[in-house]
């Protein structure tokens, strides 16, 4: 074996095979595992438990740092393993399992599982599976492509099963700051002060905060040769690029005011389309020495610090595409200068967040006349991801952002509805909304002037006419929050029944 | 003048009279006012101003830490002086403007106000309306039973108009402690560890941290004569015993389990009847050497201190009973040991709140049966209060816990409801709903699993059936979060048709 890869000799007679490793696990276990969108995650472990359950009754409440590849979540549905699903999932296959009812989805912030877990709060890790790029003399964990929940994972679980990764180059070794928060009711504050605060380890400890490693937790070594699914981009197109440079001119705006400088304020971004536009709005224009704290690293932030306008980002996982993944593994010495990544308790800390001042930015399913966001249930009912870190950033964020099209499904649902189907951000975390119409700045506004703002500036032309008769009839009704209850949904229904929310009476 | 009062010399030509400081306040501006519960507030500026409306166009925004006494709110209401309200109001004339969309209310996280005007994104504060017991030597000012939002108010004001209200006791010198974060982007670690922590100073510096005091902003001194008015409770009964029991009554299962010690976590009270019952029934069972982080000390927590329970109390105002004003002004020597007064902003920081691992109990409007929260909209449209801190505590707590009867007016009102009319608080903050039926503990449970044990256990039998076969109809439609849309609000829109939810169809 390596001695760069296994450190710890002793460890050596752990190396098992991924059968051998399995048989750890047992039906009724809960299962940590790490990944984070699809960085980091395990290669092995999860085709041979769906392999498992064709034989024998293997039912496990899988926990991970929040989506993970179509390998693990996909082939262990259609296996039946999962009984129990947390904190975020993004596979087609699991939602569907989910939305009948035959997985327990527990959609949480992704900053409180381990919370949870470390106050004993939900059942605990009986196992966790995580990927690491090498283990440390001392028995430490140095994780691969995202920390995720793996350090606490780690720390909780009775038995510890490393996949790892010879794939995963040695190279990332370094780019993590592992920091635990102490137990209370003597904790201390985190220490992170900016994003490229290093506060912590560059590997997981395996155990709590003051306590030395126990590397005889390590039950099981296996071996692995896979990189990490790359992600596949959809493209910008008008509608993205409109909602970035609303964006950024209303960012400049606000440095004309002298509420903040060409520097901004520490940067968050959810990913996808929307959020590369966004960050690459940022190479060109008046901004420099930017900095970034959020949960993932995706493509666009490369281009940012090549150009010289990014400084520093942190990041609980990378979400890169095969041309990102070659560009980080060949260009080690000149990123990490300028990226890390931490557990996401501490990239998604409602402390942390508060204190440096975030920008967020993050996408929403829905918005309604007055700011309140559905970021998760598609026409109230149906999960479509999950929640992921936007609340965490949404409650505690210097500018809470969100960002959607005004319309879906070549205008058969708009975005804007007279009231969201289902609430994951009250309009009191929701600073502006952003479509590819105009931005709505809500911030100091009362509902009736929110309604307005919104209508005015966000809703698609086809659809404005309908939430201005809407909102004139609920203000009928009176209130602090105008609605007529009995219509509020009438847009969801018409399409659920027709096919298009234009049928809405 | 008592030099006890005014310590510095050359602040004694600033004292005017009412009439004389309110001629700084113009039409237009923004007011901050102290003021939190009633305590604390503004005894003689608001009845002037009131006054003056009667000769001249005069409109105001209008900030204060939370309600005020019905002087200030009512008055001005009536008066047609406050054009804009913020952060939480609990006056029925007020109320009344707002839901007739004549007051445009901003109803804010308690603790977010301060942070808003700190970033200059809300309109600053002109002239800040501070009471105070005294003022040091330096021109600091020592408030009297709140502390809410004035020191913040105190920095941000072009002019401080003091109000020392000579029927507040020096005694309530030393109560306080008022820190103030640093500026972003080098913003510091709040440094409080625990209630007791004490980590700034004794009185308001009217400057930003670090800078020294700059007394010239104090530009007049009202000298007032009044004490607060008192709060009257509402006594418990049967219900309020019950939620109480139910909750003393998981606690110490949660001891059982190892969750919790007998010490159990510092404990977050909203106000009222139920909240007085729950801490009550602290006096008597197994706890001891109990903590409060909380907004707001009420009279329960003096017999908690005095039956030697809790040892320390953290707060930013009291809200007291006549009795229990007069026990904490003979005995400030006692209870300065247990208790002191922060800005809002600290005793609800979601940093300290998450770090510290509260447990908060706060009181729900309506909840679903998903667990999702109301905590302001009667029928979804009309405002009762605010939100006030429990978003603050609720998205940050260790044990978010939500109680309020199951029925109100004769029943003909369920709070457990299919889905409730506005969302405050989104399922994945809320971990306890509690009714005088029973307690649904919905920590790790997926959305089907709430449904079951909030019906099981909270909802009023008269309604069990009922809410059983709305639960049954929205799992033929599936989803993650079974709903019948068109049905959601059927409850409600019977209640406003008829006057009883239990004529819904």
């Amino acid at each position: 074996m390596d001695r760069d890869r296994i450190r710890m000799a002793s460890l050596e007679s752990k190396i098992v095979t991924a059968e051998v490793a399995a048989s750890f696990i047992k039906d009724g276990m809960t299962i940590g595992m790490s990944g984070f969108t699809k960085s980091g995650d395990a290669k092995a472990l999860p085709a041979v438990l769906a392999e498992r359950a064709t034989r024998e009754h293997l039912k496990i409440s899988l926990l991970t740092g929040a989506s993970v590849s179509d390998e693990i979540d996909s082939l262990l549905t259609k296996a039946g393993v999962i009984a129990r699903r947390m904190p975020y999932m993004g596979d087609p296959t699991l939602r569907k399992a989910i939305n009948a009812g035959e997985v327990m989805y527990v959609d949480q912030h992704l900053s409180e599982t381990v919370e949870l877990l470390r106050g004993h709060q939900i059942k605990g890790i009986d196992v966790a599976i995580i990927e690491a790029a090498a283990i440390t003399e001392e028995g430490g964990i140095i994780p691969t492509t995202s920390v995720g929940n793996s350090a606490s994972f780690a720390i909780f679980a009775d038995k510890i099963i490393v996949e790892l990764n010879m794939a995963q180059p040695l190279g990332l070794e370094g780019l993590h700051d592992i920091y635990i928060p102490t137990l209370r009711p003597t904790r201390e504050p985190v220490p992170v002060v900016a994003p490229d605060s290093r506060v912590g380890l560059p590997y997981i400890p395996l155990n709590y905060p003051g306590l030395p490693i126990n590397p005889d937790k390590i039950a099981a070594i296996v071996i692995t040769n896979k990189r990490d699914n790359a992600v596949k981009l959809e493209p910008a197109d008008d509608d993205t690029n409109a909602i970035a440079s609303h964006l950024i001119e209303f960012l400049k705006h606000e440095v004309k005011m002298g509420r903040l400088t060409n520097r901004l304020a520490p940067l968050q971004s959810g990913v996808g389309a929307v959020a590369n536009a966004v960050l690459h709005g940022f190479i060109e224009g008046p901004f420099h020495d930017l900095t970034m704290y959020s949960e993932v690293i995706q493509d666009s932030v490369f281009d940012l610090v090549d150009s010289g306008k990014l400084t520093f980002a942190s990041a609980t996982a990378f979400s890169l595409t095969q041309p990102c993944w070659d560009r980080l593994f060949a260009n080690f010495d000149k990123y990490k200068k300028h990226m890390l990544l931490r557990p996401q308790e501490i990239s998604n800390h409602p402390e942390v967040i508060r204190r440096l001042g975030l920008i967020a930015m993050n996408t929403a399913l829905e918005a309604d006349i007055y700011g309140n966001v559905n970021s998760t249930h598609v026409g109230g009912t149906h999960m479509m991801n999950g929640i992921g870190g936007s609340g965490d950033f949404a409650g505690n964020a210097y500018l809470t952002t969100f960002v959607t099209k005004s319309i879906a499904k070549n205008g058969k649902i708009s975005s804007i509805v007279p009231m969201v189907s289902h609430v994951d951000h009250p309009e009191h975390d929701v600073d502006l909304l952003v479509t590819e119409q105009g931005l709505a700045d809500l911030r100091g506004l009362a509902p009736r002037e929110r309604a307005k703002v919104v209508i005015d500036n966000c809703v698609h032309p086809t659809y404005k006419d309908a939430l201005r008769d809407y909102y004139r009839e609920a203000l009928t009704r009176g209130g602090h929050t105008p609605h007529v209850l009995e219509k509020a949904f009438s847009w969801h229904t018409a399409f659920s029944q027709t096919g298009d929310m234009r049928n809405a009476k």
